[in-house]
């Protein structure tokens, strides 16, 4: 089982590194894809490898498909590479684990509409424009997807997304 | 069961907050200890709540104590408070878990003679001055203590730390 996030520079850097270390704790091997590879450096000046670019992302070699927040998202959602991997998870019915700003990668791959989420506080508006269910709590599970608010809520994020791992 | 940090401003962020979230996420109570309750600010500038101070710890009532790195522990191991809640966990053989510069704490709490361990490795040579049998390796277990290098030693070290909380 790997597990694959999508970021860029600017992430918020404990929703990455958070259940980066929490997912390599488990024995789960992680990459980090981006617009390409390299360094990248989150908004607390903390740095992650990206190992490949979105162009080069197999989907169906992960189990778990995780979308960090920060500034990156902003970015990652003017990607179509990343929207399609986005896109082939849901297809699958495979685990999708988005906090804070990653659910605006959902929404501009349109695969909100209609699902119980949440997200950041700034994000709701769009995420309830997009069709989707918003609820306002630390952790909203929908089917295949987990989402959370904010790194507050990183402990309820972890166990729900820690349920999707096989052991 | 309740676990016990001590640390200081100028905490390595990622040591700090991640076995914090991970121990939330095991649905443990944790409490920040400093020199006087209030906001603690990392190296990276994330801030967590010192909710008491070394002199109101009831070291009793933890089952788990642990020592994050960065500069707050060159600040916590002057604290005799600080020094006497390492010491009482010793003394019950309770879990301690350091990671990085957090061994210094135990260095100046006369700790860690004959001890296994490791830590950052700038502060090698004063573990083996104190006595320690230093070992550079991801996490080293020595019965009640658990240590580990560096943020990237945090899967390992969250891994054996977890093995010592209760269920």
């Amino acid at each position: 089982m790997k597990a694959l996030f999508l970021s860029a520079d600017h992430f918020e850097d404990t929703e990455l590194l958070v259940p980066y270390y929490r997912l390599k704790e488990a024995g789960v091997d992680v990459d980090i894809a981006s617009m390409r590879p390299g360094k990248l450096t989150g908004k607390h000046g903390y740095e992650v490898e990206a190992s490949k670019s979105f162009d080069e992302v197999k989907a169906e070699e992960y189990g778990l498909l995780v979308l960090p927040g920060g500034g990156a998202p902003a970015a990652v959602r003017k990607e179509p590479a990343a929207l399609a991997i986005a896109r082939a998870f849901f297809a699958d019915g495979k685990p999708v684990a988005a906090i804070c700003h990653g659910p605006q990668i959902l929404i501009s791959a349109d695969l909100i509409k209609g699902r119980h989420a949440t997200c950041y506080s700034s994000v709701s508006s769009e995420l309830k424009d997009a069709g989707a269910v918003y609820e306002d709590r630390e952790v909203v599970v929908d089917g295949n997807l987990v989402s959370a608010r904010s790194p507050a809520d990183l402990p309820a994020f972890l166990r729900e997304m820690m349920k999707r791992v096989p052991a």
